[in-house]
């Protein structure tokens, strides 16, 4: 199996290029392309929007290519989602496409447009403690299904997101069709009061009314907030799917951390 | 005129109450009543939900009430901004409101309710380097609608907000009609990456896209992005604008310091 690394969002770090290239060699199951787009940078971003945009694109038409591993999150793949699903090449059917956090945008986009997408970790993962176990799980998912990557309590239909990614891609050509999906939602580096005011905007949505239940991955590196805010995360999604007669389905195995288990969008894959 | 002074969001500072009464006990135009909910705490709010909302609705239906002036922003209004809103007692149309930041939700959610809003300082303001100008010009426009306390270049219908603020009530009961409005946004305390995510997000709705023009208020304490961000405010401003073909209108006096300036929403005010 073929897997093409690009990054839509921020430059991948070399020493994570580096870990995981000599991970996917070692496994002898799959071959990893790592696009040298990734190693660009343009300030924020992995170069300019037409740089991130013509890897994609070219990965995504490139028929050799099995899968496409997005290299890390960071911001800026809401940016080129919309564009890179415009007149699809015949061979960006014929793929997996795994991610998460600002990925999110671009497994929005994909999965509208028919494609199959997942959200899971990222080649960037693998520096995080214990990542190398993140990275073999997303690719033992790629490369054979394991039912050992996959979030333990599926209900599909299932999506994942982001938190902030999903209230950002509300309202935008983005947004995909939660009638009756299994949500699992995820954050990282919110304080609590934002994440209340997340809740907030994010439960309004009659789309999101419409799904299955919500259940809470993790929410990790959450700021210090003075005064303390007085209630968790659980507290805050307990509230806002009461008060939005949303089904609270409890916690989620996926998060910012080398856990982070698989959740595919499409229901043939669970 | 009476002016009554309640906290929807976050609890008042005693010594900003003590100054701003001060100051308006020296002018001998107007009486400043300072609901004691503003001293409340829990958590991160001025009082819960239920007490934020009682002195709210006690001042909104007191017919000896001119204006209600928010005591600050932080965040928590759109919590009780729907029910603050809902069987409107008469007197509460006979009032001038006024705050902006968190304080936007309410200035929504007033507007659309048929309320004179305008988002202008606050008391908390007179904390600030120059404080004391920020809170007399917020009292010189309550008190005889002084058009020196006006932005100068308002082509009404006028509407002001902060930028998170406005992304996070698109899609919400509270979401104003902004058709035709000169439609002003300043943000504080986000980074340059959040704040191209907001425009994203705000830039792709429709009832946006049906504004006369955008102004760009001062964008303060942006945290530090690494790597540099590489564009400024005003960039990505144009830009989306550019991307969604909304008239960029420049710059606009308004922001979370003590220059900024009243934008009354209601066509009649400006």
């Amino acid at each position: 199996m073929k897997i093409a690394v690009v990054a839509p969002s921020c430059t991948l770090k070399r020493e994570a290029a580096e870990a995981v290239a000599a991970l996917a060699a070692a496994r002898g199951d799959c071959e990893l392309v790592i696009h040298p787009q990734c190693f660009l940078s343009d300030g924020h971003f992995a170069g300019s929007d037409g740089e991130r945009l013509a890897a994609l694109r070219e990965a995504m038409a490139d028929p050799a290519v099995d899968a496409i591993w997005f290299a890390r999150g960071g911001y800026g793949s809401n940016r080129i989602a919309a564009a890179a699903v415009a007149d699809l090449p015949a061979a960006a059917k014929a793929k997996t496409y795994l991610g998460y956090s600002d990925a999110g945008f671009l497994l929005a986009a994909f999965h509208r447009a028919g494609l199959d997408v997942a959200h899971g970790p990222m080649p960037q993962d693998v520096l995080r403690d214990g990542g190398g176990a993140a990275v073999t799980r997303a690719l033992d998912w790629l490369v054979r299904r394991d039912p050992a990557a996959l979030e333990p309590d599926l209900q599909p239909p299932a999506m994942a997101f982001n938190l902030t990614v999903l209230a950002m891609l509300l309202g935008t050509p983005l947004e995909p069709d939660l009638t009756g999906v299994d949500l699992l939602v995820e954050e990282v580096n919110e304080h609590h009061y934002r994440i209340d005011r997340l809740m907030f905007h994010v439960t309004a949505s009659a789309n999101v009314r419409g799904i299955a239940r919500l259940r809470l991955g993790r929410v990790s590196d959450v700021p210090d907030n003075d005064p303390a805010f007085g209630r968790d995360e659980l507290f805050i999604f307990e509230e806002w799917c009461g008060r939005a007669g949303i089904h609270f389905g409890g916690r989620a195995d996926i998060g910012h951390d080398a856990a982070n288990r698989v959740v595919p969008f499409d229901r043939s894959q669970s």
